[in-house]
């Protein structure tokens, strides 16, 4: 099967510079990227004319179920908005809501352009089999809270996650070990994670450094910042790690992280959204430090949409230094897409357009008043664009959308179901 | 012409509880609003069952014409911006391109669900004859910058404007003075104007401590801090006055600001992409000063999207306090609104949803993904929509968009002389 995009202002991120033209696709994978193909014996043809492409943008940290509890909890302190609706929320979802919930995020994220994302939440089986029906790409983790003694289920459910779904959905579905943080997890049991994933060669995906609150609970602990207790465990030398939020980072922390595989996942709209604070994302990058962008689960982050997230990332950064020459398009651009792809290690696969890469790639109409004139290309993609103008998203060469309707997902069960199971979950909570 | 909207849940924003019902629009006002109205002999029925219904949103502070120079220098230090960029650019604008850049601006506001804007620019009779055309409700302002001697031209221009325009088009134009700011204009035409706006009870649009090198440069000529400075010149007792950003305001200033008629535009966008700093909007409303929300022109900006605007409100406050609770949805829809309304002084006729009021409002499809479940109404439409989930705009009781069709706007048209005036005008800048 041979797909023939034409005729887009394409933007590979590999080079800076957009120009016009063709994109062919041969089964999973990009064969060629020119300014003319022509001659390609494409069995489909796609005219692209008036519409930018780009890399699919990858969503580097998710809870994807937490999508049914959208709004619901807003504006609240972050204890009351944790104990007292989401806990009694979460207790009440079956297997059966999580996999409505996980396929709601992925209805949102095929619409709004991302085409891969990495999820930590419970039930993992029913989010893979999600994953393996709407055709999306995704590293998956199985949340290791060891508050109390569970017998060992969490992490037998961790294990059995990577040894079903590693490597399945026609590869499109990769698997992390999940310690959900340092002040959830025990020393000793991060000991053992951190085995298992040194023997195994499993990456790793965690939280860390969100809150004040975290930083001063672990220096109460263990005289340490939270960074520094990781590293000191020996995190960083031996696994791949995808660091979810990293906001409170001094400039040694960000040193003991030079060097790492994977990286940082920046939240920039959760993190505004319980006032958390702005993390250091120039300082990591001028350190070498892979980061990518997420965008937290819909429970607090409220929507999905990551050129929301791209342009937040640039704003804070803005923000942070008075500068508003900090953190340019292109680079808040090429953050969502290649950085997202280191920290979930399958940048060899994504990320960029460029021909042997898997084809995960969307096609943006720029036909619109708030999209015209096409002055800056980069520019206007990270600042203007939304989710609601991705025309056309590609996964694993597979189309998931075409012209704003989704092709994997029937989208009238999908919001009868979730409406009917949102309402029983929160029901006189 | 009676319309007829039934089955919206409605945010009247008068009342913050939403509840499922109907709205009467009689002529160019709200004739009804309640939970089922019969025998409305109606023309015309707009069934709006799973929209919400609300106010339209109001932009606070703008410069339309600037969408001509979207994305065209982002990135880029304040100075550079404007002197490298910014006004080689708009030297070269005519009067027919300050026609078209306003049309652009206009049709990207209606179809984000604006339906009403403060503007300050030149060429003002283009912008007008704009307004008059699309149906839009709008305060205009010829921005006043006397850096030299003009023969008092632009003067002549901005009294033209208010005897010509104010109060036209079925009442949709509204009119202010516009002294561009403290370091822009001296002390002896800040009084002339002030006596002016006194005698013939004109407001006043202007801006005020948008930047740090403002203040320090006010700082070095008054020894004041902007805001001290114009309230000693009289400015805050003698006229209605918007303020467009107000960023750097301590707490004196925000007490010299106290009783004032009037208020504040937030332009939180432009200030974070400006790296600018975070506005008191918190201090300045527990004073009671009235503070709406702008996007600032689309030169900065980039987009005219007030729902991001509205988030963006709402998330600033929340980091700058590390307190998630500050500026709830409910309050940063209520400044986008009632808010912005107050500020441009036709509070008394538009920014809520009530019988007796102008007909200004707009449906949001929330039938989408992003938009499910609804839990809590405000919260989406604060955290989680978009301008592009705006089904329907009615301005002065007249639709100016359905079905995401634009009706006063030929389109085709507009994208085209858009494209082309766009190239001429920063071709070789």
């Amino acid at each position: 099967m041979k797909l023939l995009i034409k005729g887009a202002a394409i933007l590979t991120m590999r080079h800076d510079a957009p120009f016009t033209g063709d994109i062919l696709i041969d089964g999973s994978r990009i064969a060629d990227i020119q300014p003319a193909i022509r001659d390609a014996g494409a069995d489909e043809v796609i005219h692209a004319e008036g519409m930018a492409a780009m890399p699919g943008l990858i969503n580097a940290h998710q809870h994807t179920p937490m999508s049914l509890l959208r709004g619901f909890s807003d504006d609240l302190k972050l204890m009351d908005w944790l104990e007292k609706k989401m806990f009694p929320a979460e207790a009440r979802m079956t297997p059966e809501d999580i996999y409505w919930g996980a396929k709601l995020a992925m209805a949102e994220m095929i619409r709004s352009g991302t085409t891969a994302f990495a999820d930590m939440y419970i039930h993992m089986n029913e989010i893979a089999a999600a994953v393996e029906e709407t055709g999306m790409r995704a590293s998956l983790t199985r949340g290791l809270v060891f508050t109390e003694d569970d017998g060992g289920r969490r992490m037998a459910e961790a294990l059995d996650l990577i040894k079903r779904w590693s490597g399945k959905a026609e590869g499109r579905i990769t698997t992390m070990l999940g310690p959900h943080s340092p002040y959830t997890v025990p020393p000793e049991l991060w000991r053992e994670v951190i085995r298992l994933a040194e023997q195994e060669d499993i990456p790793i995906h965690t939280h860390l450094a969100e809150t004040v609150e975290e930083v001063a609970l672990i220096r109460e602990r263990y005289n340490q910042t939270p960074t520094e207790y990781l590293y000191h465990l020996g995190l960083f030398e031996k696994a791949h790690v995808l660091l979810a939020h990293s906001v409170h980072l001094n400039r040694r922390d960000i040193g003991y992280l030079r060097g790492m595989r994977g990286g940082a996942a920046h939240n920039p709209v959760s993190n505004l959204k319980l006032g958390c604070g702005i993390a250091p994302v120039s300082e990591m990058t001028e350190q070498g430090i892979a980061v990518g962008i997420g965008t937290d689960g819909a429970g607090s982050a409220a929507t999905l949409d990551m050129f929301e997230e791209i342009r937040a990332a640039a704003w804070l950064q803005k923000l942070d230094y008075g500068d508003p020459a900090k953190l340019p398009a292109m680079e808040a651009l090429r953050m969502a897409t290649a950085g997202s792809a280191s920290v979930l290690g399958i940048a060899d696969e994504v990320g960029t357009l460029e021909a042997g890469k898997k084809a995960d790639l969307i096609l943006i109409d720029l036909r619109k008043p708030h999209l015209q004139p096409v002055h800056n290309l980069p520019s206007l993609l990270a600042y203007c664009a939304v989710g609601a103008d991705v025309d056309t998203t590609i996964v694993n060469g597979r189309v998931l959308m075409r012209g704003r309707r989704l092709l994997t997902i029937d989208e009238d069960e999908l919001l009868a179901q979730v409406s009917k199971r949102a309402r029983r979950i929160v029901e006189g909570i």
